[in-house]
């Protein structure tokens, strides 16, 4: 069950409201980046979570926090919109360096919020909750967390220098030391859990023997005329997991050219496919 | 430039159609899990790699490999089909031994590709490229392509599982090792940039004295009624950075309640929110 | 800021587990009718909530109490998924009453969450945030509310009567209860800002003689043959919010055939459109 | 069966073409409050309306006038559309105030249409008919329809306060007024079926004692740290149906902390998540 | 502007209720191939039309068809869902030769809509407008219209095979005949603009000699190894438009490796990223 | 199998990088009309192909070329955003003959990309596997292609149009040309098929005296109030298939008022629904 006090996590103050700006925060709300997402990922990793408590609980308690960051970015918004043109005449009568305000908002602020935040990026795209990863592999998941909190901070520190509010840039430099530790966080359960060598690969449960071992550890170089493959760590040494030796490869096909049957009368085709040969 | 030589990477054969299982095999195709999307996401990554240009290389390769496993997954789709019920007629006429086929097939295997494979997930849901996740942060970005052969070599162990095909339990065992290299090959990507440490926090770029450090390292506790968190590698100890220390901290708001101004009188809100009290 | 203390609202219980109900169940957290929805609807109206501040309150407490039952909903998936089959072979060794229980379950159960919930509703399609009404006024809001808890309570009485398992329908009945609840709130909400007939027509704060008052209370009429229109309560008498009286008008264009300029050379069009008369 | 007389509803005239206001149209046409959404849900209403034929009457003569509201936005895109620049050259050339014209743009005006209207909101979002609302239950559908006109009209407002074209204004004060009426007539259906509180709560065929009537009519407070909820008409009194009395209940968990079963072997979970204590 | 006269262009019977072949035509109505896309798309072809009337007027009664057929296909499906189990209870007592009927129905059409049509695909997927193509090239429209056709008939012609309900098909064979005009309509309007080869390329209003000619009728094979191309019409002989001579090219890139600039300090990349060579 | 060698198949070269231009390109890359989907769309038809090898061959080819188109605008899109401000104090800066940069820019190619392509298009609506059409009916599938290669035409056209780069105009006039040829080459696929008349209707293995023959070549006028239909080929004289006579026939429905049973009691209705005449 969930709680709340009304206030906010870290302050959230704008010096100088800019609509346009309102557009990018957007991104850390509603994108594939934001917190709509890690909100609702960890959640759900945490309501499906079999095995060990102390990982459903850390899950928990991180995405209640999130939430929390969805509702800073969302009053950024709101804030950074008021003043914002309501009409063609208000955009002209405004101090026009840097060209139309209007031009560069996105419109539905106006038309469809009332100056207000969007669950959506900052192309007016409304997130959709097939990004949330929660696949019931507790590695699998944390390593989808540290990807998350990983665009995250991309995604925080280009807004930080974009904006030149101060009051924007406290907010943000709050939320990218979140992103700091979550990061963390995400890699110390791995270490929790005896560490990346012993988590790989993902799933570590399934036996290792059953899958077709000559390629498990074997860089595949699809690159033809002659072009050699760029030499680096994962064309030599031993692999990660400490299970095998990284090779190089050759791309060649195993297989042969794929044949299907032909189509069935009642299917739905061409005449001329179902013909030995098609028409002259 | 792209050439292609018609033949599979690896042989695909399936020995008893399971027009169900085609279904299942969706997933691996147009699922967020699949490989439309571990194709498309290296290929974006390679096209916009910028730095040293054995990333690039090394993304390009594989997004070239992948594009030969979706190959793979829509034969053994269609192969799936062949023999599978077109009318009610045929569905009942079966060994109905686990019920109605029909019951249990995409719909629009028949309808809509006239059994071949569809670029949808197992539900239907075709693949959006929302799911290509291309940040410019080469460190971002492999720790993103871990995330996606986690959760893709869990899809291709459960659909092993799933089935009792030796043609398809060969296929998917293959699938499932070059899954496991390319967990291998990202996290080399990462040794290869000096450690996950130093490649911490991401992006490492941008000047850590900036953030607001006093959080950087700090498990917030959003817990209430006296619950204690779960004590976890991720509340004490050195961080996995190296650079700080973990902390627990209880969580409490630091701003204050939010207060936006009230609606502008041309911002189509209801006049009762722009009282000072509304009416009674 | 939010807090949680890792119990249930309510108790969740589930006595025989049902892989094909968990299906269903999906709709009440996914679809759009479902609880992801209202959590966030209501959260993005508090957050952007502009006016007394009562009304902020009231939606904020709402929202969070909503994403408690998110949580009811995904454990009883969670629950009904315990011992589903993961493979054919599971499958047609169970007892078969009703036919294959994997025809009937959303394959994502199996093979992306580790049988446990998605954010989709019981197609498989991922709730997406469009879905989330927050306009700024707040009548419209309220009203938009109303029709989610009445939507959303017409789904948990299907899901009701869809199950005999005793502890969902004990789960089901609270949630019916507390849309009851809900669909009362949101029209108290209308009776605190002075009734419906005060609040129409939303937004209330437009000047209506600007509108074409005409048309403000007309019935259309757009039945042909001389099919009379259905008497009913729209035809005829005073208007809702006391302001007309509402009248019978036929179907009759107003304006003219449209009519757009040529397209111009360079705007991609075909030749033929740019011509006077088109080739013979 | 459906027939046209090519002729528009009310005349659409643009004294000055605004290639920038033609986006914001685009919110009217495709978006979430537009008018395709309350076209295709009032006849898919209308086409699945069980019950009395009259509800089916007046939701089909009234999808059949949306239709002929789209038509006039769609006209009105394209008039604001002729002379927009096609190049970056052109753009230039033009009286600049305001900023480019260019960016502000939709780019698949020109990209895509040919300088036509799209079935897509203000951000280029492409209408999904998700957002059709038809629940078999007419009385939760016709308040979903009081929703869709509640925020068309916002909009259409906020479109008309937008603008200083004297046709745009014209043909957004018809649509202001046909939205005045769509609210009167689905409130009308209300009570034509007995008035509101007959009406709840909806589903009415529901049997109510088999909700849990103890939380049917109770205000659940999530407010935490003594935090008092705002005092409203929803707190106390008499509850809008008249079937109860509205009553204040503070937030408490009534169930424990969920427990799931432990991942089974063949699920593709994690080693670690199976064993009674993970690897220390 | 637009009438109803409430009647069906064809008449709608169902003799044997079948609630799975229900979700079959779903496909007919919010699939790609189906009504909802061909009456918007040609609804939005005409609204936007440039050039002489009379395509305009061709689309635009077409269109008005169109939406006659979604009508009979939404009557369709509620026909064919009555008698539908509505519980795990009904559904166990039915005859279940097939198996479970409930297992192969779109829940949906239990929970969502109350026993009738969705504007959804057989799998669930809503409609979204991405799909209605409308140029502003009466060409490319018009062939877009075929292809739109060409899939409808084939989809009709399944579901026609698919049921063995005399009523359906009875109603399919209708709208296959549909179809059938429908292919030749659009291909008579090309005939209409001087044929198929004045129509090419679209658009024809484009300067031909401003293209790279060297590319413009060369098949380009890449296949290598050796592998020749299967020969055909597309390799030699006279091009379809009679401006050109088919030719055979083999594959081989005109261009060198791509390069781009290295990341900018502030662009959020990797410090990696900026080295000029990575840290070893 | 597939291969690459690195190279690009034609020359990109920007002379004068443009940010804005960069979000136009995005509708070649992500848009409908764009080359992610053409690759896709090939590529499916070629992996489902059932009949003679030579379509499956053509379709491989020509499928891997479209991949190398992808590859060509991804770099055209990064090389136009090198030198993008990144901040509002940099946009400020610039030369500002048409209005703030910053307006006109895609602003996930700062924020989520770091100055490379997106797989959406120029509104940052992501890419949607929906659009691969791939029937299973060779002749569907080449006419869906001429449609994809028409409507790309004229896309690349626009984009030819609107830029004054002589770089990009180069690449853009490669682009068109090939769009030329791959137009011919689906077109010559159906003459090698024994031409369109032979080919129609689409599919042509339906037995056409199964259809309803009166409406088979017969186009419905749906124009009221005495308006006549425009005179076109499509009206009179013999069909393009050959096999039947066009004629006129003005609309008029052959089905009654469709009706639907009450709804059942359990069915979540209104109570009023159910009712021989509602509540007064």
């Amino acid at each position: 069950m969930y709680y709340t006090d009304k206030k906010l996590q870290f302050p959230v103050r704008v010096e100088q409201p800019n609509p346009v700006f309102a557009r990018a925060l957007q991104q850390a709300i509603g994108g594939i980046e934001g917190e709509i997402r890690v909100a609702l990922q960890y959640f759900f990793q945490a309501w499906g979570c079999r095995g060990p408590a102390k990982y459903r609980d850390m899950l928990l308690t991180t995405a209640t926090e999130e939430l929390s960051h969805i509702e800073m970015l969302a009053t950024a918004v709101a804030l950074n919109l008021e003043n914002a043109p309501l009409s063609v005449q208000e955009d002209v009568a405004r101090d026009t360096i840097g060209g139309s305000v209007l031009n560069g908002m996105d419109f539905r602020h106006i038309l469809s919020t009332g100056l207000a935040a969007l669950p959506s990026d900052a192309n007016g795209v409304p997130f959709d909750c097939s990004h949330i990863y929660a696949t019931g592999n507790i590695a699998a998941d944390v390593v989808a967390n540290v990807t998350a909190e990983g665009s995250g901070r991309v995604l925080a520190v280009r807004l930080y220098n974009m904006t030149d509010d101060p009051g924007m840039k406290e907010m943000l430099s709050f939320l990218i030391a979140r992103d700091t530790m979550h990061q963390q966080q995400w890699l110390a359960a791995i270490e929790d859990m005896g560490g990346m060598a012993a988590s790989l690969p993902v799933p570590n449960s399934f036996p290792q023997e059953e899958e077709q071992n000559e390629f498990s550890y074997a860089f595949v170089n699809t690159f033809i005329d002659g072009v050699p493959p760029s030499e680096g760590r994962w064309t030599q040494g031993s692999s990660i997991d400490g299970k095998g030796e990284f090779s190089l490869r050759e791309a060649a096909p195993l297989g042969e050219e794929p044949t299907l049957a032909p189509p069935r009368p009642e299917s739905g085709a061409q005449a001329e496919q179902m013909m030995d040969k098609p028409r002259a």
